[in-house]
């Protein structure tokens, strides 16, 4: 023992010679990296409702199972127009609701009978978890699944527990916890390396009497993002629908696991610490600001409706929406939803094109880029010019040091504040009014460890 | 008025004028007197559970779901087996489990997602009831199919009632119900003409929560025999699962049901009415008997279980038992059980095959017989000879008018007493020490309406 202190104190001492800060940062793993690196994450909403003909309403949808299953018939349906529409709006992950709260099973499930084996269409032998990952393959977007298992109007899952009140309920919630596992491990074995694993609502771990999904995909997907039960989550929920997260979000967090647990401490003040995060908390999870293409104008639409056409985000509001999710340091997961034809309609491919076009436009040429560490950064212009936005990245490797930075431009009459922050974290974006700068100052105030910037970047955008 | 008054006095005087009974007795419909003429009824039972290897739990199978159904794998399935067997026991009906308790159909639905269409074998396209079907058409049996609506441990019915406490529960008890509304009429509008739907355990009609199957029934089966809900019953239970009912036992009946209303009634002094029906009973409702022919020596096996064939009822159990069935105005139901691979086992076909040899041996070859109208009937035989059967059959499309009844042989010393008796019926068998008897004598003591007797046949039998 005495050896070990000794080596102990040795360490610290090493430690100790660096300036920075004393403190290790949480790290994120490979998984996480790849996750924030992709910043744009589709996720299509697909379900029995989408061919009812009626507006989606969650509340009722989730306790009333659909009349008659056969109207699942998406004659057109055509994962590659899915994808691709995806790809032109430059997106990295696509997740499919592989379930979502009916209970039907996109695919040829052995163990969850209501899937698409019962239906006629393609004769029960369908498969668009099959599908849509193959398209995410041809074209080069990582698959993500999403399993819905917190409600089941078919099966009578109210809210992660099988309806009823004596012990035949009890039967049927250990038969659907086993289902949920075999499910998970058929989804997680069958389609290759995935993504992310993303349960809706969480799932409830043994320990709240649900199943064990956490295991089954340790062993299948050692090396995707899980998200979420009551024991992990490797992202987190950013506490609102509207696709940002306010400033600052940073990407730690106190609790190994999102929101399924604690729910007293992390939902107050409107689910400030989902959105807000911890500077000092120990595990690395950042938030993502999550909704859908059709939320504009009053909608709020995860899935197809007849006429809704409406509630499509216009193009600024996506632009600022990009700016207040992936540019405050989360990952932004938007909701698209293909139609009861099995196509993602022509006005949000349109829209998504339009999209990717203006974020290629706006981000995709620098007028100046550096990197490096330490307290003080400075970007020479070759020449004078007008700046309206800056990129900031932490090499979040190293994990998320820096806590308090000062951007500052130098203009005719000297150097002029821009902004004061905090998180840089993966992206830090910020526009404002334009400027008229020869050089750019990155100033670290205050940091945990060195700080190490991967990318400083100054943009000349038409707006 | 005073003619219709008139009118009716005559009519009243003109049927006075006949010595026998004013009062008109129920008479049976076709399919009713089908159902009776042939006599001896096999019920199929097969499901999840046969598979599991282990000893049927009923009370547990019906609210523990099969944890994978996918062992639902009858690899030499050979209904045509399973028909000749019933066949050569000389069953003029046979009947399968579409559903049982676990609430997997055995066919493909496409209201129903836990059937055949769910599961490996045969890649999911397998249809038993079809199977079935044409396996009955092929041997000239009339097929009927069985639909377990009560019980379902996968969907979570309990006793005809979703499980829970709530609106969601009323919810998925409107989408269970058109579920078993869909279910039959898928199984009555697709297998051709059926002698029999028959509800285990009885369908709650809509005034009780239930799905209106009635209504489906009657425009897709007008010719078949219904049994049975809280409306109708075209036949009723015979008040135990002993495969006889006691003597007598009445073809008529004073509900329009069997026993899924009125329990306070009917269950009372251990099914008293169920057995013995009424004689002024306004409705013809023959009861039956079942049994399964594993029902020996303590066992009482309705599906298949490893290691069982000690149940299997010996031969001469099997005769007493059709003695004391069809013999007492019942059709006998025997249940028979597939096993696991698919096939009725050897054991169970060889002494189906003795049986029916030894029905055939000891009816097949009457010594006298005669038919007649009236009080008395007398059968003379050509030479003196060892009577031991006697077997009275009424004209049953006229309804059952026998009331009371007396059978006396003639020996050497004078007419002796035979047996003394109420019901005839659809038949009466009568199994007594043998007699020396040169003459047969029936004499009807009391009847509504003239006595009809179809047959009235002595035998000589080995035993």
């Amino acid at each position: 023992m005495k050896k070990l202190r000794l080596l102990l104190l040795v360490c610290l001492w090493i430690h100790g010679i660096h300036s920075w800060g004393q403190t290790e940062v949480p790290r994120p793993t490979q998984a996480q990296l790849d996750w924030q690196d992709a910043e744009l994450v589709a996720v299509f909403h697909y379900d029995l409702h989408v061919f009812d003909g009626k507006a989606y309403n969650q509340a009722k949808n989730r306790i009333t199972p659909i009349p008659d299953y056969n109207i699942f018939n998406p004659t057109q349906l055509d994962t590659d127009q899915w994808i691709k529409a995806a790809k032109d709006a430059g997106f990295k992950i696509a997740i499919l609701t592989a379930t979502h709260e009916t209970g039907f099973a996109l695919y040829q499930s052995e163990v969850n009978p209501y899937s698409l084996k019962a239906v006629s269409w393609r004769e029960g032998t369908g498969d668009i978890v099959r599908d849509f990952v193959n398209s995410c393959r041809k074209y080069g977007i990582a698959p993500g699944i999403y399993i819905g298992i917190r409600w089941n109007s078919f099966f009578g899952v109210h809210d992660f527990k099988v309806n009823g009140d004596n012990g035949f309920a009890a039967n049927r919630q250990a038969y659907y916890n086993k289902m949920c596992e075999g499910m998970v491990e058929e989804l997680t074995s069958q389609y290759g390396e995935l993504a992310i694993i993303w349960f809706d609502g969480g799932a409830h771990g043994p320990e709240k009497g649900g199943p064990d999904v956490l295991s089954v995909f340790e062993k299948n997907q050692p090396n995707g993002i899980f998200y979420h039960n009551t024991q992990r989550a490797d992202i987190r929920w950013g506490g609102s629908e509207s696709g940002t997260v306010p400033y600052p979000s940073w990407g730690t967090y106190p609790f190994p696991y999102s929101h399924a647990t604690n729910g007293e401490v992390v939902f107050k003040n409107d689910f400030q610490l989902l959105k807000e995060g911890d500077p000092n908390g120990k595990y690395y999870m950042p938030a993502m600001s999550d909704a859908p293409l059709r939320g504009y104008n009053g909608g709020h639409e995860w899935f197809w409706e007849p006429d809704d056409e409406k509630h499509i985000f216009p193009l600024e509001h996506l632009m600022d929406m990009y700016t207040r999710s992936v540019g405050h340091n989360t990952s932004l997961i938007l909701g698209l939803t293909p139609n009861a034809d099995g196509l993602l309609p022509e006005e949000d491919v349109r829209r998504l094109k339009e999209w990717g076009d203006e974020i290629k436009s706006r981000f995709g040429s620098p007028l100046a880029e550096t990197s490096g560490t330490g307290n003080s950064l400075i970007l020479k212009l070759t020449k004078k010019a007008k700046i309206n936005h800056i990129i900031l990245q932490e090499d979040i490797a190293q994990g998320e040091r820096v806590r308090a930075f000062v951007l500052e431009g130098k203009t005719s009459t000297g150097w002029k504040p821009i902004f004061e922050g905090s998180v840089i974290g993966h992206k830090f974006i910020h526009a404002f009014e334009e400027m008229n700068l020869s050089e750019v100052r990155l100033t670290i105030k205050e940091s945990k460890g060195e700080p190490i910037l991967k990318s400083f970047k100054v943009f000349q955008s038409n707006r």
